[in-house]
């Protein structure tokens, strides 16, 4: 199989064996492993029992490139940036090129092969002509769009719709678009834009995908091989060695969800072709799988669809996306995972390959099992030693809780300055949020569709997220090559039935001051379940300002101590590291004991306790301060500060209670149930007494010791209790534990 | 029939001949309007073959009473406000009550009327030793409720399934429940309230209903006529006086759609009971069948079945409100009108009695049909001549266009000061907006539920709406009585195929100064469609300051002019009537010729435009300073600011474009296609007029003359255009008319 015509590296590099459907002709394909008895049985004509899922697919791809074909070819010189018309026609052509070509193998219309025959000649034309693209904004710029990331995706898309319809033109035209697209285009990205090509990076991974399928289409073993070892074949770059870095053992992607999902596609349907070029590499087993593996991860990475926005994301960023549909189809494929299928449905779309139709077919004979959600640590890292990903749900369904603690590595250029940074949905949102990035991709009025300057100010900074800013200034002071140097420490994950904990550690994100932050997600006797308790502890020598943020969403119901409001002018929060972009709202420095802070959300309450030996600052913001073009979302926090000497612990707890219904307008529980909440360490156990307002008492006490058999106590009111392992709680009020 | 047994009465005055589902052996219900084939099959124990919805409904209401009856009878001594406990367990009995009773008429089962008979006579010990209640905060305190409307519409929910059981019941326990119940809360309603009983108001319809429904059931036509016919039987005041003022022609309620929602409930149930004991009153004809009109007009005045928020409202509520289940399933019972079922499909709900059966078996049967949402104007006052609420309507489905022109009367004390506001939704979504009222319902910690002070200070004021502000002051200083007394002029409104108009005056707002808006929404070549031109002159002598706010929803995605941007400290816009309560974000005072803002929301751009002579000042702020409470929702606006001697006009584009699909990242159109407008008043014409990107240019032109066949013309740039009637878009870059 080294070395393939190029009638059979056609049906080899498109993913599937496919091409038996529109080419009744061609030789049964042996080594296909997906979906023979559609191989067999296809008509060169759509057939009318099309699964619904396929024929939807099919039906939307015919609009679409019908409306492509009334528009006739259109391949303009190159100048706009993201969202731009010339960069948004390029990217309708790369579509209708290859769903255009996928049409073809399905219907066998002529139509369809001449459209991409039409369109590929055209960047015949144009291709040879290009420099650096005029939009650019850095060194790697693109040559049909404004940087080479774009091209790389060209290059997979059309790639894939060239090779539909490659064997059907004359030699003349395949020599001319082989030579003056395909490996000029090969060559742009894996010479010209080599520096690219052979980073351990989403980027190269869509490069080395486009070099690697062109390759294989064109039976250029030396494409494939730079692909997949990198341009000096050496195996140091290249496609192989980027599914040994960039994913973790666990197949977390060390960008985060939102880059995880984009480097997916290629990933996948590299593999895909991989398998079918080159069986005995065997990819989809390569390191035990992780390709596989990581597809699996990226679902678990969502919440009611949508991925947690750790790093550089655009929130609205789903399982609905090209990437997932593709990678749905190529795993059912290889796994025949009916847990897949329900992602699928949920998904509501497919991709017009056998897979796909597989997929379709499948899900319509209800085969589809749930997709196992579940608690899990993501260790991060190329080894699993570069921190982890906690994920704790408890529940079902869309309205399920799921805790997401981000003790992960810092992700490169897009990862964020926030080490322990959490975040917790509940009732189907978002309730501790993660802003995202700043950024309206594709619309051309917000800096051309790309990360707005107030990513660097806001977004990456530490006081936009969930975590401890320590003397006002942004972990590792906001410098990324310090950051990717160091990563966080998971200290104990524990899953239990109503005890849940994730708890873990960080040196070096500030000189002399280690952060150690356990969440535990448990059931409390008395309160709905389950609660979020929160212990941040900076342990230093020193003197150091600390602030707790949290970012979260609703309308504030109750503040439970005095503030001072400043209703007629509100201070900015401070200068730099974020802090520039915070209204404040109001101040407060409650009364030692506790204070709280009730918002309500679709329907739900959430209250916000945090003990305090009066001396922590309560700030209640806003997101919006130095914003002059209107970037940011006007988000509310509350912040606690508190100066310390010697290290501190902000002990919280994030309650959820009650149900407010408009229509019916009955509501039950709008107030917390605990009356009084308090903090204590003794010898290095941290204990949270609550008194809940029927009079009972109950504990969260936690020994930080992972053995689980270990006995632990400690002394509340003058009462031992004792428990076993990491945390637990501790019933007093009631009888003791 | 004006005699009635305690039996009979019983058989009349629940809202039904239903009872022969639960009383098998009860004689035929000659005058039974509704169900008889239901009245004639029922047994005594649930179908299995119940409709789906009823059947819903019904396993809903088990599940209920089931929770209550495991509780035990709670009948608390009153003490809390609105959302506090015991307000909310007396509003959980009501509901037992009725649900109870309904039960056992389904099933027979003796435990309903047993406990549905120990509560009632729990409320038998505790109401004669009721005074007012403790959380009362003004003249109309309640007994079970801080206010006396709740125990209105405690006595409509309880006498319905009192009237279930009373069958049953010992003589000594009806006597009881009878005289220390209902006849005590229906003297209470009615003559210690009688202030309250006698009102035009939906607090008196609710009264006149509970009390009019217990003096049908106990046989009293003392309470009936009282009821129907005022304290003093006079017919000046009472549930029919209510039928002939609270309605104008057009089935509008004047207080708004929120209270027209509210009052709605009373008036179909009363009603209902009305048709059965006195059916010579034909009360569904009674005015030309105003109360089945109401109920259609209720519905038209939606958007994706939630309410205009106009006047005192709660944006949350919809038509999945009991209100509109009761209203539905009465109405469908008098008209068999196949388009309330697809409302009731819509609702997911009906109510226990035969008429909630009927629909849910209809709809079961497939005869639901689409309910004709339409442009209609809804003229207001008790003769129609206190102005209107014109809906303006474009497409089909949940993401039509709809436009709303409030030309209506002051609404009494629930009404805002926005003479002449509007309103757009598009896409789902509100996209102009009104706050509605600043309330948290039933949400103790709010002021225990009641209006928040800001709904005054804010959400009542003219700023607050979509509307003009003259000299910094609200309409007729933001006092009821003199708003009260002036209503608006509807002075055109015409729907033609890709053309509607509404236009509308007040005299009277500010002394001095006529107000004319003219809102056109309508298609324009070139353009997406449908557009909103909005035409708002002031006519005055004097010399004035003006303010146009609109209130909008989205991220801001550009500004087409520079602005002087507060990024540090934001001052507050002024000192009264709303003004304290906006931040200024940025300034700006376009050149002369045209302003524009863009933002986005769901996927859908949105450009507000506005022509300027260079001398209108742009203000965007924010809703939220002098709000120490966070009562108020942080939402954006944008206000144009002019002085003017001897009036003045501001013309305005409001147009939707392009689609921004995160998931699939791809965005069209994302700018406006307008290049610039401007805009001339000629002897009384106002010539608006657009010069397109594409290089065309078109105007819509104004005769303000309601003639449709009159010819006008103006000119443009030295070239006549001609029109017919009063408003017409005119093409004139392309060629002209």
């Amino acid at each position: 199989m080294n070395h393939l015509t190029s009638r059979a590296a056609l049906l080899a590099a498109v993913p599937a064996s496919a091409l038996a459907l529109a080419l009744p002709a061609a030789p049964a394909h042996a080594q296909a492993p997906v979906a023979p008895e559609h191989a067999a049985s296809a008509p060169a004509t759509p057939a009318a029992d099309l699964p619904p899922l396929y024929a939807d697919e099919f039906a939307r791809a015919r609009v679409f490139v019908a409306g492509m074909m009334e528009a006739g070819v259109v391949v303009p010189q190159p100048r706009d940036p993201g969202g731009g018309y010339t960069h948004e026609q390029h990217k309708r052509n790369y579509r209708a090129i290859l769903l255009s070509g996928q049409l073809y193998r399905i219907t066998g219309d002529q139509a369809y092969a001449d459209y991409v025959r039409a369109m590929l000649l055209a960047y015949a034309d144009l291709y040879p002509t290009l420099g650096d693209h005029p939009a650019r904004s850095n060194q790697n710029a693109g040559r049909l769009f404004w940087q080479v990331l774009n091209d790389a995706v060209w290059l997979v898309h059309a790639v894939q719709g060239y090779a539909e319809i490659r064997d059907t033109l004359s030699a003349a035209d395949r020599e001319r678009i082989d030579s003056q697209v395909f490996r000029r285009a090969a060559h742009f990205l894996s010479v010209e834009s080599q520096a690219t090509f052979d980073r351990i990076h989403n980027h190269a991974t869509w490069a080395t995908a486009g070099v690697g399928m062109t390759g294989y289409l064109l039976g250029d073993r030396d494409l494939v091989e730079r692909a997949l070892l990198g341009s000096d074949k050496s195996g140091q770059a290249g496609f192989l060695r980027q599914t040994e870095l960039l994913f973790s053992p666990d197949g977390y992607y060390a960008e985060g969800p939102y880059y995880q999902r984009y480097a997916l596609m290629p990933f996948m349907v590299f593999a895909d072709a991989i398998a079918r070029n080159d069986p005995q590499r065997r990819i989809f087993e390569h390191r035990d799988g992780i390709l596989l593996k990581a597809l699996r991860t990226t679902i678990q990475l969502t919440y009611g669809g949508y991925f947690f926005p750790f790093n550089d994301a655009l929130k609205d960023k789903s399982l609905r996306t090209e990437e997932l549909y593709h990678g749905i189809a190529i795993a059912y494929a290889q796994t025949r995972d009916p847990s897949l299928l329900s992602i699928a449905r949920m998904q509501d779309r497919t991709v017009l390959t056998p897979a796909g139709r597989m997929v379709a077919a499948d899900l319509a004979a209800g085969r589809a099992e749930p997709f196992p959600f579940r608690s899990m640590l993501l260790r991060d890292g190329p080894e699993g030693e570069q921190g982890a990903v906690a994920i704790l749900r408890e529940g079902e369904g869309p309205r399920h809780t799921a805790l997401v603690a981000k003790n992960s590595s810092q992700g490169m250029g897009h990862g964020h300055f926030d080490k322990l940074s959490w975040q917790l949905y509940d009732n189907g949102h978002e309730i501790v949020r993660d802003y995202g990035a700043a950024r309206f991709l594709n619309i051309e009025a917000k800096e051309g569709g790309r990360y707005l300057p107030e990513n660097e100010t806001w977004a990456k900074q530490t006081l936009a997220h969930n975590t401890l800013v320590v003397d006002g200034r942004s972990h590792f002071d906001g410098k990324v090559r310090a950051a990717s140097a160091v990563a966080p420490e998971q200290l104990h994950f524990s899953v239990e039935p109503g005890l849940q904990v994730s708890s873990a550690r960080v040196d070096g994100a500030y000189p002399g001051v280690g952060i150690v932050r356990t969440l535990v997600m448990t059931d409390v006797p008395g309160l709905e379940s389950p609660v979020v308790f929160d212990l941040v502890t900076a342990e230093s020598e020193g003197t150091h300002s600390y602030d707790l943020p949290l970012h979260y969403q609703g309308a504030v119901i109750e503040l439970g101590f005095p503030v001072e409001s400043h209703v007629a002018a509100r201070p900015v929060l401070g200068e730099g590291h974020g802090y520039q972009h915070v209204w404040v709202d109001a101040e407060a420095t409650p009364a030692a004991g506790d204070g709280a802070l009730t918002w309500l959300l679709d329907g739900r309450f959430y209250t916000y306790r945090f003990a305090t030996d009066g001396a922590t600052r309560a700030v209640l913001g806003q997101v919006g301060a130095n914003d002059p073009d209107f970037n940011l979302r006007r988000e509310p926090l509350v912040l606690l500060c508190r100066e310390s000497a010697g290290g501190t612990t902000f002990a919280t707890l994030l309650e959820s209670h009650g149900r407010y219904d408009g229509a019916a307008e009955q509501t039950v529980a709008s107030r917390s149930r605990v009356a009084a909440m308090r903090h204590e360490r003794q010898g290095g156990k941290d204990i949270v007494v609550l008194t809940l307002k029927d009079g009972g008492q109950v504990a969260l006490a936690v020994s930080h010791d992972p053995d689980p058999g270990a006995r632990h106590s400690a002394t509340v009111d003058g009462r031992e209790i004792a428990w076993s392992g990491f945390a637990a709680i501790v019933e007093i009020g009631r009888g003791g534990n």
